[in-house]
């Protein structure tokens, strides 16, 4: 697979600041319920394998969610501080679940097959440790502290999934790998960027955009 | 002026990183004109005297001052690598520019007195270096490289603002301190904030919201 001009400098960048923990996280932008713009920081956990697509993980009931069903799309940013580069992505959003059983393309969005999301959803959550394991079987984000806890995530991991009478139980949810009902994985599919050299004397600006699965770069003023 | 809690923490988090340049640095979200987030850099530049409101500032012809004309509205992020610390404030924004005579509350939504914004737009032209300035100078924002410069702006300040027959101008604009017809003052005036400290386990999340001039905090699950 050839790598766009973006993913060239993106993989160095990140090369770069490999040292750094926080080079691993960017901000995603959503539009909520009254069209307002929200943002947060999320980590870098990969690409999809055999595209330009970034993977990160939430959960489903963080607010993002609800943005990102009604609207999959977003902007991503990322800022490398030693470097001094921005990096700008629009991309289409794309939101894998387990339990509703439509483990591909949630949103409608993705050029995934369903056994890829399948597995690339137990492959992510098996390489999450213990305890960013157990943050989905936390009070759901924003609640009240101390409020109880469902009856049915007080356990950690979710244990009446492999139980012997849910015969419709997913396969790879009956062994040990018991992934939280929360747990979603979030594609992020890019189709323009927008990188911003802030270290060169004029700043250098390149913007690219997809077209018909190829990448096609642009110099333009900063 | 009492601070409420969150900005105590920001002050605190600013101080933390004050040898780090990029600590200033922020990113600030806007919905375009198909409805789609977007975010991007933007560099703190002072609370506005008497207020919360966080100032920045811009160039009138980058696509986010046409978004925040038509929803001015933004959600503002910090994230504090050293002390691994994530604020977010919902804002208002007010876009405060010279040529409109329009000085102050060009989107209708700041509590601000027209001189004020004026005040407050001048200074902080004062205050930017040279090479700032000359930015403001430079072609439009995401223009094809190589362009030719409009005609009233290759000179550096526009200088045609200072003519003798332009008796109309400000008087402010008449002496040396010539201000970029594009130079636009940002304020960002916040009424809800969502503090995230990663460093503690669990995470804590506090979450505040402004009524009636009062900001009223709560802690809440990460």
């Amino acid at each position: 697979m050839k790598y766009p001009v973006w993913r060239q400098q993106l993989v160095r960048s990140l090369h770069l600041h490999r040292s750094k923990p926080e080079a691993k996280y960017f901000q995603a932008a959503s539009v909520d319920e009254n069209m307002l713009p929200r943002l947060r920081t999320m980590v870098f956990r990969d690409f999809l394998e055999g595209t330009h697509s970034f993977l990160a993980i939430t959960d489903s009931r963080s607010e993002k969610v609800e943005h990102w069903k009604r609207s999959p799309e977003t902007e991503l940013h990322w800022y490398f501080a030693k470097s001094r580069e921005q990096y700008r992505f629009r991309c289409k959003v794309g939101l894998v679940q387990l339990p509703q059983n439509n483990l591909a393309d949630i949103s409608g969005v993705l050029n995934m097959s369903e056994q890829s999301a399948k597995d690339c959803l137990l492959n992510t959550w098996e390489r999450l440790s213990d305890s960013a394991k157990k943050s989905f079987s936390a009070p759901s984000p924003k609640s009240k502290l101390n409020t109880e806890l469902p009856e049915d995530i007080r356990e950690y991991g979710i244990e009446r999934k492999g139980s012997s009478n849910d015969t419709n139980a997913p396969e790879a949810t009956k062994d040990k790998l018991v992934v939280s009902d929360y747990f979603t994985l979030v594609v992020f599919e890019p189709y323009a960027s927008d990188y911003l050299d802030l270290k060169t004397r004029p700043h250098t600006r390149q913007i690219s955009n997809l077209n018909e699965s190829h990448w096609q770069a642009q110099s333009v003023n900063p």
